[in-house]
């Protein structure tokens, strides 16, 4: 019998792990958050993600367990371990994801290049560690942040104070994480894949480009990066993945600093932003690539089909109507693009959908790219 | 909105529109044969397709029809250009894939290369024929023929009897087809998609290798087509696209003989199992490039992504078990390999998968894909 995957969260990660769950002839089915959500297709329940009942009567229907997003309780994920299904990543190692402080903790410990940080939990150690780096720190919140959401950069501790005040009202207590303001070149993505048997696969590592904190664009392999970039950027993903324990898909977002050093920003355990270039850049996409590791199955090739794929994020999308009644004019205007629409109502800033383009000369790639995506966007 | 597409049957063609569908956020329904096809992720409904009712019933629910398969009668197709359905290809078009005594006349009337035929109605008028051709032919039912059946080499008109006398029990009466046994060097097949409005787009042609009369392997380009042969090909395939007023994908089956001609055998006007390499192998897949062509979007590029790729069938499967079963072990040995099941139950002879590899050298990306595939059968 094929394995089944399911997938918690119902949101484009889930969907485009689809197109590789037909391909490959395994089943998948999707705990949606809602009805209508753009992994639909492949939603067998529907439910709240965070109610351990839903969680447990959608576990017995697959193989193993993975998901879109990582904000599953702990507990719900641990209930589902010691219940003997698999869970991958486990919560061992997703606890690192959802925890940016202890996250840090552990990669120091693993003796990782990471920024200087510190645990704070008031303005006082805040103002402490702002004084010793040049009076600039980033500051975020241990759980709930992603695309630049729980992130601030500041220059005084007073402005933590509300952020201290809301810690204050929660009942669990806790600490904020502030982080040196990284004088970077540049911000790079590493991705690896592996296997709850150990086996792993790294792409190349790829230059990521935010706007207004959010991914905007992918140059994979990023520029530049032959020969000790990506032996460091692959060698630090690496000693990740083994020393957290994950499995499937892991982004590491690093920074290139300006004095040469490969730093960790952020980690993702699950395919990535970052990682969707390698649906047409790579012979194994991400997510068939999560699909092989999550089932146990020996990964694909993680190589590049073509010299150059520059990967561009539909931010936002028509001021009217949806992505796909612009076809007519991106398709005829640039018939190489790969257009991708996560079938979402465009909204300003919203990720609806990329567009990806392959070929020999990075120029000629990124200006298709960013072009057939701007048509889009407006 | 996003167009949504209707597809009627429910085969592996019409799963393999499923991937693009998602990656376009296309809407995709399939109105399969039986509950369990190898479609039945996008089944939305299921009925039988000679049946007026339930086609008419599945047409409002979709923006514009195509087809799995060519065996629609055309009453049902008339009916439906009737009530102002987009179909794609009409009727008038499929007539030709239908009928292959109307095929031929309408080739030969196009002035188009095709093997000496005729239509011949009984014994005595089929013998004349093969004495004329060295005394042998390829006698060929007009109507219900794919992979091999309905297709006889004979060498003396009283081999043809049976199916004589089935004609003449047939109300409808009829001909045979009989074409000379042409003596050739290899097959080709040649892909072009086009759009109602008439643009069209051509793939490489592509060298197709049969098995006991079921394509095994398909090697892309034709090894030695560069020049000539590829602009022969590409115009025999736009003029049949053209002259029968062809829309979506269209499979022309070409015979290079050992005399240098270039002779056209069957048509297929839908997505064709010459073109599954074009999954990994070209910008724009068959898949994808139907779901355009039968929504009258601009075509995509329909370029080589390598500069080899070859197709190999998983024809018939493992003796027990399904394909999915052997995924550790031809996963491990070739991670190049990009596998496709249909997830169809393994039956002697039947095609449930395939495997493409891309790249460089056409000899260790044939030997890499015939392996991979030979694990799968046995």
């Amino acid at each position: 019998m094929p394995q089944t995957i399911g997938v918690i969260g119902g949101g484009q990660l889930a969907r485009m792990m689809i197109p590789p769950s037909v391909n490959l002839g395994l089943g998948l089915h999707v705990l949606a958050e809602t009805e209508g959500m753009s992994a639909q297709l492949a939603a067998t329940d529907v439910g709240d993600y965070r109610d351990a009942a839903t969680v447990l009567a959608f576990a017995p229907t697959v193989d193993a367990i993975t998901f879109d997003h990582e904000h599953v309780p702990q507990p719900i994920l641990r209930e589902l371990v010691a219940r003997g299904y698999q869970v991958h990543p486990g919560p061992d190692a997703l606890l690192y994801a959802q925890d940016k402080i202890l996250m840090r903790e552990k990669l120091t410990e693993l003796g990782l290049p990471v920024p200087d940080w510190a645990k704070v939990a008031n303005q006082d150690d805040l103002q402490t560690f702002l004084d010793a780096h040049n009076g600039k720190g980033v500051l975020k919140t241990a759980r709930g942040g992603y695309d630049g959401k729980g992130v601030r950069i500041i220059s005084d501790a007073a402005e933590a104070a509300d952020w201290f005040a809301a810690l204050a009202e929660d009942a669990n207590g806790g600490h904020l994480l502030v982080e040196e303001l990284v004088d970077f070149r540049r911000e790079l993505a590493q991705l690896i894949a592996r296997r709850p048997s150990g086996q792993s696969a790294a792409w190349p590592v790829v230059e990521t480009v935010q706007k207004n904190g959010v991914c905007a664009e992918v140059l994979a392999p990023a520029p530049g990066s032959e020969g000790r970039i990506a032996e460091v950027a692959a060698d630090i993903a690496q000693r990740v993945a083994d020393g957290l324990g994950v499995t499937g898909v892991l982004a590491v977002e690093l920074f290139e600093t300006s004095d040469d050093r490969i730093l960790i920003n952020e980690l993702a355990m699950r395919p990535h932003n970052s990682g969707h270039w390698t649906i047409e850049g790579s012979v194994t996409s991400q997510f068939e690539q999560h699909l092989r590791a999550v089932a146990d199955l020996p990964l694909g090739s993680a190589a590049l089909r073509s010299p150059h794929t520059v990967m561009i994020n539909v931010l936002g999308g028509p001021a009217e109507g949806v992505m796909e009644d612009l076809y007519p004019e991106v398709f005829a205007q640039y018939p190489e693009a790969k257009v991708h629409s996560y079938s979402k109502l465009p909204r300003p800033g919203r990720k609806i959908g990329h567009v990806t383009v392959t070929g020999e000369h990075i120029d000629d790639v990124a200006y298709q790219a960013r072009a057939a995506a701007s048509l889009f966007d407006r």
